[in-house]
Parts: structure tokens; sequence; C-alpha cells
């Protein structure tokens, strides 16, 4: 059994104490885990909040099952912390960066079961230098793969993959493609067998349009678009629908239709799953040669010190993190799914 | 008290079972209606059905609440119907049309209390040289009113109102304007004093872009389009929020800090209230000088006829029917919402 390796994120958001709660939380079936961090930080946040946390700072990801009983393992990111709670300093760039990189190198030498991410706040990463639009490109890079990862955001009732992310609506719109779509959904099937252990996944693919444009009266994306992609996913032997009228695919009855729903757009797959899951939605990303997921929320600024955060959904990251990697360890070791 | 007018609909469609399904369940708190339809047609499709359901043709609205414990009132449309379930003959275009016209002229009247419309299958109407897009715009031309009415879907944990309605979704993005934001907030807000009694209605603006354009960086139609919108709207003494991330408007606790969610397009407004409330949501027309509703669902060619479709929505839109209009009745006789 090997720990989960958690970055700590953006140190002037709630990262720390949502970390420190789900340690507090240990016994209610959550996998050990250890964060890679400030130890001194985290003691002192702790202790702040007046919650009766230890911190064990650990030179080896190993030593986090031994000491996970006692306190919050901690492997120390080996240089201090500018940023405060709600305050962040572009001088933590490294340090957060070097989490990343610290979680990535673990579960690849075999140390670590997963990643989990806690939420960054890219302005001030930007400020620093940073070049990647987020953490998945970034892990991408790390993990040395050509091939664009896939964003899937997982709730106990609904599994939603946006084909295109964070783009302004306009230009969602103008750059879907049929390839994306394709690659969406390739990687969506291999992951669902792969990680959640569904041997035969279906996935359900949205229009763009009201009504799925209704036969092109409403829009032409659907049949320029959409429906080739669909036809070369079933070419390619997955079991796929659609498109769907994407307002009536995420109602009890129809989410029990399919494992997956393949959507066109950023708030296309998120409000229908944060409309039903607010709290424990988690975001993984598909098509990396390990497991990682994280919270689906920010670093909310706003909140941060004050021990208010909730941590359902970072719970839910590392429960599900832990389920995927046993799936994955149990059939073979590291392959990346859009190789499968 | 007034009976509520139905419909007829598209007489290929479920409307004729929905409305003796209704009738049907009339103990259980369903206000007192009538349907202007062929009473032949229902009293066959009852027999077929083999549904306890008597038919009463009645000559006048008032006749309807004599009889509505006996069997299911029928004003006559006086002429024959063609289509037969799931086969639509456009030659019943100018029945199905003259339903519409008898309910908007009885409720004008004073002879019933609202109109109830059940769906229409567009394609055969425009065959039949029908010029409007829909019964929206064909309601407000026979209510004679120039400002165009607004649509809300109504469900018992959230009402959203579409800024912009059936487009594409490219198109959408293109047409969204100010004005047309400001009107259907102004409509809104009058609607929801008037026909839902609250005195101080709040109203939560969703942005188009994903995180509501983050400040710019994932689209401008914030800080150009909805925010001006929501600033003239704030002028106009309504009290009104946003422009909101989409994703994070329509879960449970966020649904409960406001009275009605305005959208930018149809799949925002219509995702998340589907994926709620799938069965019994209602769709009604704010703006007009009398309250329509209709149930939110279509025609159902492939399941019309065989009694399985569910009355859910249709009650809902009667019991709603009846409340707005007791509302109304209670305040001032026939002031449209938007003179408010």
């Amino acid at each position: 059994m090997l720990p989960i390796a958690v970055t700590m994120g953006e140190p002037a958001g709630i990262g720390g104490e949502i970390v420190l709660k789900a340690w507090l939380g240990r016994r209610a079936g959550i996998p050990p885990f250890y964060l890679i961090d400030d130890p001194d930080r985290l003691a002192s946040l702790a202790r702040q909040l007046d919650w009766s946390a230890p911190v064990c700072p650990i030179d080896t990801p190993d030593r986090a099952l031994a000491v996970f009983g006692e306190g919050l393992p901690v492997k120390p990111i080996g240089v201090s912390i500018y940023g405060r709670p709600g305050c962040p300093d572009s001088a933590d760039a490294p340090a957060i960066l070097g989490a990343i990189r610290t979680a990535v190198c673990d579960v690849r030498a075999g140390k670590a079961a997963a990643v989990v991410t806690n939420p960054i706040h890219k302005d001030s990463l930007y400020r620093a230098g940073f070049g990647h639009p987020g953490h998945t490109e970034y892990l991408a890079e790390l993990a040395g793969i050509s091939e664009r990862p896939v964003m899937m955001l997982v709730s106990p009732e609904l599994r939603v993959v946006p084909v295109t992310i964070h783009l302004a609506l306009r230009q969602a719109v103008e750059r879907l493609c049929t390839a994306a779509i394709v690659h969406a959904g390739r990687v969506t099937a291999a992951a669902l067998r792969q990680d959640f252990a569904i041997a035969a996944p279906i996935l359900a693919v949205a229009g763009l349009n009201p009504h799925a444009g209704e036969a092109g009266a409403l829009g032409r994306e659907e049949i320029g678009i959409i429906e080739p992609a669909v036809a070369e996913l079933l070419d390619a032997g997955i079991d796929v629908r659609g498109p769907h009228p994407a307002d009536t695919m995420f109602h009890a009855e129809a989410r029990r239709s399919y494992d997956a729903a393949v959507c066109m757009y950023h708030d296309q797959a998120l409000i229908p799953i944060k409309t039903i899951s607010f709290y424990d939605g988690v975001n993984t990303t598909l098509g990396l040669p390990f497991v990682r997921t994280s919270p689906d929320h920010g670093t909310a600024f706003a909140i941060a010190g004050s021990g208010v955060a909730r941590a359902d959904s970072l719970i839910s990251a590392l429960r599900l993190a832990a389920t995927m990697a046993a799936r994955r360890f149990a059939t073979t070791p590291e392959p990346a799914p859009n190789e499968a």
C-alpha cells in the first residue's frame, strides 16, 4: 500500500486547512496521504485554528504510513512561504511548482499511489513566469506525454468531460472540432475501463445547440462536427450515443443511461454536476501515466485561514484517487489510458 | 371562481391523454378547467385507453364548474380532427390555432381564469402557413401587445428566464445585448411581484462565459453587455445581483439566495431546471395581459395514444396558472406585468 501525495497548492488559499481537516477525519475511511509543504506553516496554521493536528515532517513517502495515525505527514518543500491567508505572494511560485514536481516524481518512482493537487492561483504563477495555462498542462509536461490530457469531473451521481474548457463561450463554439471530441471520447472510454473498472462503458455526447440543433434548424455543429465524431468513436468500438439535447441529459433517470457525458463546453458540463453535487465533486485528469485528482474548487481567498472551508471535495478527491490507483495497479503498471 | 381554459395543442401528440389523466386526478387539488377540443375525439381516446373519464361538451366556460365533478368539460372546436396519435396532419392547423384563439378570447372576456396550452408541433403549423415562431409570439399578437413577452420556467425549487431562446448557440452569443437582458429583468421582476406575490424579488443574472469571464480573461461580454444591464436594472430599483458564474448558481444553497435566475441562453437556463425537476417543470409566459402556462415538454409523438405519458407537468401548469391568476385578480384586473 502506498500513500497519496498531496501538493501544497497556493499557500494563501484554503489548501492547508482542508488538508488538516481531512487528516482530522482520517478514521472515516480516508486513504493515507502526505502533504508536500512547509511543516512549520502547517503546524502554525493548526495552532491558530486550535485544531489538534500534530504535524510530522517525513523524509520519504513510505514514512507517511507509519506516522499517519499520529499526525499529518508533511514532506518539507525546503523553502519558506511568504503568502499569508488571502494574500498570495509571487515569491511562493517556485515552492508551489516544486511541490507539484515532487509529487509527480514520487508517484512516477512508485513511492506514492497517486497525486492530489490543491488549488493554485494562476495569476501569481503567471507573474512568476509560469508558462502553462494550468495544472493539467504542467502535469502533462512533467509526465512527458504529447497527447492532451482530458479533464473529467466526477460526483457520486455523474461524470462529465468538457471537450473545450477554459475558453470564452464564443471561442468554444468557434474552436469545437471533430478531432477534439474524438480525443475526449477515446481517452474517457479508456479511463472508464482502466480506472473506473467499467468493462463496457457507455458515453453520452451532448449537442452544442438547443435541442441538439433540431436537425439543423437551430445550428449545424451537430451535423457538421459532432455526428462525425460520434461515428468515428463508434468505428473505434466505443459505445457512444448522441448528440443528445443537453437539457434532458442530466436528470436522475437520464444519468443512469450512461457512464460519462461528453460535453461541448465548460458550463454545459459544470452546470449539471455542480447543481447536483456542489460540495463533493472531484476533478480528475485522464490520459496521464499516473492518477491525478483534485478538489473542484478554487483557492477561496475570502475564507482562507478561518477554518470554515469544507474538506468534502478534497476528501472525495483522496478517495477517488485511491480507488483509481488501486484499479490501475491491479491491471497493468502505469499505462496511459490513451494508449489502451 | 373561474375555470382554466386548456387548449387542444397538436392532436397527434399526448395533449388529449394528459388532460384526461389530469381530470382523473381531479380530487388531488387540481383547479377546475375545460379543454377546447373535439369532444368525440376525447371520448374515443378515453374508450381506447379504457379510462373512466366521461366527456361533457359545454357551450360556455361557466358550465365547466358545474360539470367538472362528473366528466371532463370540453368546449367543442366545431371541426373534425384528422391527425391520429403519432401522425400529425397539417389540415388540423386551423383547429389547433382556433383553440388558442378561443382560450385567449375566453380569458380576456373574463370567462376563464388563465390559459394553459398543450404542446404544438410547429412543423405542421408552418406548413399550414402559420407565421409565428411559436406559441408565445402568437399569444402576444392575440393579446395585442408590442413588447416581447418573456419565457420563464418554474419548478418547485427554481425559476429561470432565458434571455435568448430558440437560437443556435453561436447566434445566441452574437445577439446577446444589454437591452434584451434589461427587458427580461424588468418583466421578470414585475411578474414576481404581481403573479408570484414576492414583494421584493431578487434576480440573479448569469454570466455568459465560464467563471463569468474571469474579469475579461475568458470573454468580455460580462463587462461590455451584462454588467451594464445589471447597472440599468439596479437604477430601475430592481434588486439584481451578478453576473455570477453559471456553474455555481444552481445548487440548493445558491438557489435559495434569489427568486429567479436570468440566463443568457437556452441551455444555461434549461440544463439546471430539467436536471433538478424533469417531470414537473412549467413554462409560463410573462408580460401578457393574462396568465398563460404550459407543460414544459413536447408532443411526444413516440408515445402518443399509449396512455403512458405523465401528466405531472400539465398538472403543475394548471396549479401554477390558478395560483398566478388568483394573485393577479387579487391585485388589479388585467395589467400587463411590463406596464407595472
